[in-house]
C-alpha cells in the first residue's frame, strides 16, 4: 500500500502515467532520467514503472540526499562549498546528447533540515540544481517535465494547523485538483489549458512591448524586454519534434528580459523556498538591471548568497505572467514550492535565461547568463501589469488576474 | 536515534570512522563516492559526515533502487536488459582519473524482491555492478573499501528463526565482532590481521605453484595459475601511495588464475546471493578452463545467465584462500552476502581478473576478461588445498583451516 506520498494506489499510477505519458511524453526506446530527493521513493518507483510500461529503454533514478548536503554544510571547508563534481554536469549533457527524457519531482522534503545552517554558507551549495540543465533546456534536446511529489513533511509545512494525517490528505486533495487528476481525462484538460496559455503568449508577444510595468503594494518595477523577446507557454517541442509539458502544473507564460533594464522595487507576494531555506517578506531593489538591495523578514542572506554567485546572478533571466484562471492561486494555499507557487502568480527569476524566448539569434548574446535560476513571486490580484511600448504607450496586460490583451 | 541499521549512535559513528579513516583512508581534499541501495541511508549519511570530518572536498552519495530494477525486469524488452547508460561507467572512470576515494556498502536489501523474476532475465541486468570498476581497481587510482550495512531485511534472511528485533540485534552483534569494533582499537586490530594475511600471501607466492588443487566433499578441482601469478592480501596501495583496505572485513589472500586451465568439479560450500537471487546447492564443472555445467538446487539459471554474458564470463578470474583464523567462518553463520561469505571460506570467481596479481606484464594479455565478476565459496574445514609445482610436486597449503606453508 502506498503511504509515503499520500496518494492511493490508483491515483499514484494515474499521476505517474500523466507525468510519463503526457508531461515528458516518453517515447519507446528512450532513456528516462528521474530525479528526486530521498523521501520520494514511492513516486520515483511509480514513475519508473510507468516509464518502462511506456517502452523506456532504461530508467535512471537519481536520488539526492539532503542529509549528505547538510553534512557538507556543517563540516566542509567554505571554499569547497560551490564545487560540483564533473560527472554531475556531464550526465546532464549526455542526457541531451542521447535525446533522453527527464522527469523531476518538486516539493520540499525535511524543510527544516538546514534551518540552523549559516545562510551565507548554504547559499554557496546550490545542488541539486545544475547549471548544465539550462543548456540542455535551451538546446531542446530532451523531453522533460517536473511535477509535485507530496509527502508528510511538505504537508506539515503547508498545513501546520492540521493533524499530520489530515495535513497530508489535504495537500494530496489540493494537488489532485491542481494536477487535474480529478478530471475524467486529465490529459484532455491539460491540452485545453495549454491551448489557452499558448494563445495568451502569442497575443502578448505580438504587441512587442519594450518593457513590462508591475504595480502593486510595495511594488513599482519596470522590467525591460529585448527586441526579439517572445512569450511562451510551457508546451515545448524538442528538436526531434516531441511535444512535452515541462511543468505539471503550468499556468504561466514567460519570457527573457533585458538583463540591463530592470528598475525599481518589488515585493514578493509569496514566501519562497530556496535550497532548503524559506525566505519570507522578500523585497528587492533593482538599478540598471542589477539587484542592488535584497531584504527580507527572514533568510535574506540565502538569496544574497545566491545573487553573489556570479555577475549574472543579480540580474533577471525570466519574467512570467500568470492569470487568475489557474487552479493554484484559487486554492489560496502557499505551497513553499516554486513549481506550484510560481504558477500561482506572476514572477521574475534571478539568473539564467531561456534562449528559446528570443526569436533573433543576435539577442542571445544579450540575455543573462548565470549558474543560478531562482524564481520569486511578484504577482497577485492586487498587482497590475502594464505593457510599455517603445513609443511610450501604456497598454494594460493583466489586471485582477484577467488578461487585458 | 539510529534505527534503520540497528547500530546504536556511537557504534554507527565508530563504524563510519573505520570505513573512512582506515578502510578507504580518505585524504583531505578528496572527492568521496559512497554507494549503497535505498534502505541504507542511515549508514550512507554517517559515512558522509565522517568523510567531511576527515576533510573530504565533496561526498557523492549514489543510491541504487532495487524497485526500479524490478520494474525494469518486469516490463522492459529483453534485448534492452543488459544496457547500461554511458554516464554510469564514465562516472567510475572519472573517480579514477580524479583520484577519488570510493566506499561501497554490501548486505542484501529486500532480498526477496526479485524472487518471482525469470532468472534468465534477471541475469542479464547486473547493475549496480559496473564493468569499469574493475579497470579502476586494476589501475589503483582510487583508495576504496567495501563494508557491510546491516538492516532488518538482511537480519531476517540470516536469522529467520528469530523475532525481527532480535534478528537485527544478533546480526549487528555478529558484525560488530567481525568488524573488530568490539576491540579497544579496531584500527590496530585490523593492522595486525592484515600483517598476518600479507605474510601468508608472500609465502604462498614464493612457492610459484603451477596450480592449486581443491579436494573435499563433492569437490575435485584444479585451478591453474599463470607464471607470474602472485597472491595478495587486501591491503592495497594506490599509485599515489595511499594505503587502504578494500574490504572490511577481509580475511583472504587472492590471485589471478590461468583462465584456460581449470579442470574438474566444485561444489559451493555456502549459498551465494547474486543480483537479488540466492543460489543454493551450486555445483560447477570445468573443462579446459570453461564452466561447461552449472547446476544448483535453486536458481542455477541466474548464474547460467551471468556465465553466458561474454566469452570470459564462464572462466575464472580469481582464486582465493581463507584460513580458519578469521572471525567470519567462526560464527558459523551464512550471511548471504559475498563480502562476508567469501571471507569465511576459500573461493573462486567467474569473470574479470585482477591485473595487480600478475607481476609480469606479459601475463596481462592472458588473464581473464569479462563484464562480470561473481565469487562463490568452495572452501571449508573439510576442503584441503594443495599446491602443485611445475615439476609435479604436491605441497600442502591449507588443511583444516590452517596454513601449511
Amino acid at each position: 500500500m502506498p503511504t509515503q506520498s499520500g496518494f492511493d494506489a490508483a491515483t499514484l499510477e494515474r499521476f505517474a502515467d500523466l507525468m510519463v505519458g503526457f508531461g515528458a511524453n516518453v517515447q519507446p526506446g528512450q532513456i528516462v532520467s528521474i530525479g528526486g530527493e530521498i523521501g520520494k521513493e514511492e513516486i520515483v518507483r511509480a514513475i519508473a514503472a510507468s516509464a518502462y510500461r511506456h517502452g523506456a529503454k532504461f530508467v535512471d533514478a537519481s536520488y539526492f540526499d539532503l542529509h549528505v548536503k547538510r553534512a557538507r554544510l556543517v563540516h566542509a571547508a567554505e571554499e569547497t562549498l560551490s564545487f560540483v563534481p564533473s560527472w554531475y554536469g556531464a550526465r546532464i549533457l549526455a542526457l541531451g546528447e542521447q535525446r533522453c527524457a527527464r522527469i523531476g519531482l518538486s516539493g520540499p522534503v525535511e524543510p527544516h533540515l538546514l534551518e540552523d545552517i549559516d545562510p551565507a554558507r548554504a547559499g554557496k551549495d546550490q545542488l541539486p540544481f545544475l547549471r548544465e540543465s539550462g543548456k540542455v533546456v535551451n538546446e531542446r534536446t530532451t523531453n522533460w517535465t517536473i511535477g509535485p511529489a507530496p509527502g508528510r513533511d511538505w504537508a506539515r509545512l503547508v498545513h501546520p494547523e492540521l493533524e499530520p494525517d489530515e495535513a497530508l490528505a489535504t495537500l494530496v486533495r489540493e494537488l489532485v485538483h491542481i494536477l487535474r487528476l480529478d478530471e475524467d481525462d486529465p490529459v484532455a484538460a491539460w491540452r485545453a489549458r495549454a491551448d489557452v496559455l499558448v494563445a495568451a503568449a502569442e497575443r502578448v508577444t505580438e504587441r512587442r512591448f519594450d518593457a513590462l510595468h508591475f504595480e502593486g503594494p510595495g511594488t513599482d518595477l519596470t522590467v525591460g524586454l529585448l527586441p526579439s523577446s517572445r512569450f511562451l507557454a510551457a508546451r515545448f517541442e524538442t528538436v526531434d519534434g516531441i511535444t512535452h509539458m515541462p511543468n505539471i502544473p503550468s499556468e504561466e507564460i514567460f519570457s527573457t528580459p533585458d538583463p540591463l533594464r530592470t528598475e525599481g522595487v518589488v515585493r514578493a507576494t509569496k514566501p519562497l523556498s530556496v535550497g532548503g531555506s524559506i525566505i519570507r517578506g522578500l523585497e528587492v531593489e533593482f538599478r540598471a538591471g542589477r539587484a542592488v538591495r535584497i531584504d527580507a523578514d527572514e533568510k535574506a542572506e540565502v538569496l544574497r548568497g545566491y545573487a553573489e554567485r556570479d555577475p549574472g546572478a543579480a540580474r533577471l533571466g525570466e519574467v512570467a505572467l500568470v492569470d487568475g484562471e489557474g487552479r493554484i492561486g484559487r486554492t489560496g494555499t502557499v505551497f513553499f514550492d516554486t513549481l506550484l507557487d510560481e504558477n500561482a502568480a506572476s514572477h521574475v527569476a534571478l539568473g539564467s535565461a531561456y534562449a528559446m524566448c528570443l526569436e533573433d539569434d543576435a539577442d542571445h548574446a544579450r540575455m543573462n547568463e548565470s549558474e543560478i535560476h531562482v524564481d520569486f513571486m511578484i504577482g497577485s490580484e492586487d498587482v497590475t501589469v502594464t505593457g510599455l511600448t517603445a513609443s511610450g504607450e501604456r497598454v494594460p496586460v493583466l489586471a485582477a488576474g484577467t488578461w487585458q490583451v
